[in-house]
């Protein structure tokens, strides 16, 4: 078992892509999804990590897809693979319920969301690493969705900018085991220091919240 | 079969951690890559595409992986995973042959190198963008090692800053048939607009330099 | 007198802060800003650009500053002297008049709007990078508000990250003289390659444009 | 005057290009920018604080411009006028003196020194906003050449990276005292928390080095 200790004032929860179109019944993408997600009881699992985050006082940040708009892509000299199928798909589109975020992972007051990426991670072309580093963020705990390509990609880029990445396995879900094993088990390794299970996280955050509610 | 065709204005090969340590008999990773390298031929293959891409007047770029220095690690709050291989194993080791780069892709001149990189994108924390932009360059080959790290990392990082990609699948290689598999077929195909073989690769840059000998 | 020449492909116009707070009569900045402003015709110049660049058909993008809304700064442990500025003073408040781009501004089909920049450069910590290469964009021709906070620091970041710049001398304004005579004359002609005038910069654009209904 | 408490956790000295050629006689700038640097007394100021950091235990960084090597800008679509004056006069030249930091500033052991910038700015393609990172830093106490390029230009990106700045006003020198206004008076302002002097540096990192010593 990993062995997790987190200080709130430098860790955040990290939420990737909690949209309706991912992780709702009806969602544009769900019935792909919904195999692994309820194997792994990805939802649920999420929300008693946010939960818990909130009471250790952990600051939640929220790292989101673009929201399709009409005109995204026309011009573009160079559209890659995932951002055709999002332009072809119309994923998360904007002013549609798709494309909102599932109602229980709506941000709170205090809460930060970073702008919208276009790719894949959740820091390239936006602001969350400064609004990480505004906050003295130096670690995150990540969760959300997809495992190979938003998750990966944005703990991927995470490692690279400098900080420590804590990656929830039953908190994230796939189209397929397969990418599920890609993302978890060969790739997210040899970046994340720990990836860890949602009882784990909670168990250690909550531990966090009896310290802090004793010293503080 | 993947259409392949490059302007070559636009276009540069991207050659990533051609070290000694990979891809040379007595490097401290060859005998792990060993298999896999020799069976898809990947070192003769990146050779006849760099010779091609010469040939074509594509310019090359290198994208290399720090070489390890005494005091790299040390100091840091946070190290991830494949820094503390690096930093124990002593990968690319600063000064010793195994840092080198095997001898017959030494740049040459007009090549452009850029700095180490921390982790396993080419692109974080250096100079590649900058200087692919300064040479007008929007369209990259990639080959080099290991295609799970690196390589994966590189071109996820190319597709968030906007760059188009092509993937030489044999001019890659890597520690096991899972990391190919992730990289290649789970992975990659979501941020490269190809991924072609060397044979695809080399005939397009031929009709190339044929185009440019009559163009030009 | 500067010899300016530009290829459609390749530039771009840049306007930055259109903001009523900025160049409207009931601005909360207009009353410090009138004098140089009115001075140097700035705000018909930034119209008689934008409309020569359109004529001509160059892509034009917009780098906003972030619109203030509550909650922005009050959770941050550092915050710049602008920041401070900007959340005292509450300039481009979201959702009021003077957070809207001057009317004439308003960006149309096929202009490419920015994330909002949090601090003075527009490309910190957004998409402008990203969005300009998706257009094969290499060069600048930047015009806007204030010439030594916002323009200053997006040619800086512009030059750092490799594009081409030109600025408008007449198409920018200030606070003061010694304001615009720090940006104009000490800082941009290290980062710039023309610092040009409004009719330079027009009648360069009408020649392309003449150019371009020959050619096409 | 300004009242500075520094915590050595999360606040680092950063040195600024302290190379020969600026501020050595007979390097090849030092000639112009004589005047200033003798009339603040800008070198032992620059000595002072160093010694003053390193007895405080703060960690010392250093962002140094690229030192000149043949072929750095031929290949070039475009060159900003900064780089076309370190080209032409050969700035900073590698293998030669005015290449090599000045002796009493020599990086030490346990100090980082960042990869070399191409412009003027020492985080844009650099590593350095890694590496500060990675030693937890939020702060830092900027010195070094020339005020209005270098200097100023990474002061700017600090800021819009998120770092908080104290700039030492007689611890910079530049070419003019237009140029020194410029930066000090006029930019720096909205981008510094503080431009201090020396000596409230140094009595700052005295008072810091004495709790130090009671306290751990």
């Amino acid at each position: 078992m990993t062995d997790l200790k987190f200080d709130k004032e430098v860790t955040a929860l990290l939420v990737i892509d909690p949209y309706n179109d991912f992780i709702s019944e009806g969602g544009k993408v769900w019935d792909r999804l919904k195999a692994i997600g309820e194997e792994n009881n990805c939802v649920p699992n999420m929300l008693q990590v946010l939960n818990a985050a909130r009471q250790a006082k952990l600051r939640v940040f929220y790292a989101l897809h673009r929201r399709y708009r009409p005109g995204d892509y026309e011009t573009w000299k160079y559209v890659a693979p995932t951002q055709k199928a999002a332009w072809s798909h119309k994923i998360f589109e904007h002013g549609t319920w798709g494309g909102e975020i599932r109602s229980e992972f709506t941000p709170q007051a205090g809460d930060i969301v970073a702008q919208e990426h276009w790719c894949s991670s959740g820091f390239a072309n936006t602001d969350l690493d400064l609004l990480l580093k505004k906050h003295g963020i130096q670690r995150l705990i990540v969760m959300g969705l997809l495992a190979h390509t938003c998750v990966e990609a944005t703990v991927r880029f995470a490692a690279e900018l400098g900080y420590d990445v804590t990656v929830i396995r039953d908190a994230v879900a796939d189209l397929s085991d397969e990418f599920m094993h890609a993302a978890l088990d060969v790739n997210l390794p040899s970046y994340a220091s720990a990836i860890a299970t949602t009882k784990e996280v909670v168990d250690s955050l909550s531990s966090l919240k009896a310290l802090g509610m004793s010293a503080r």
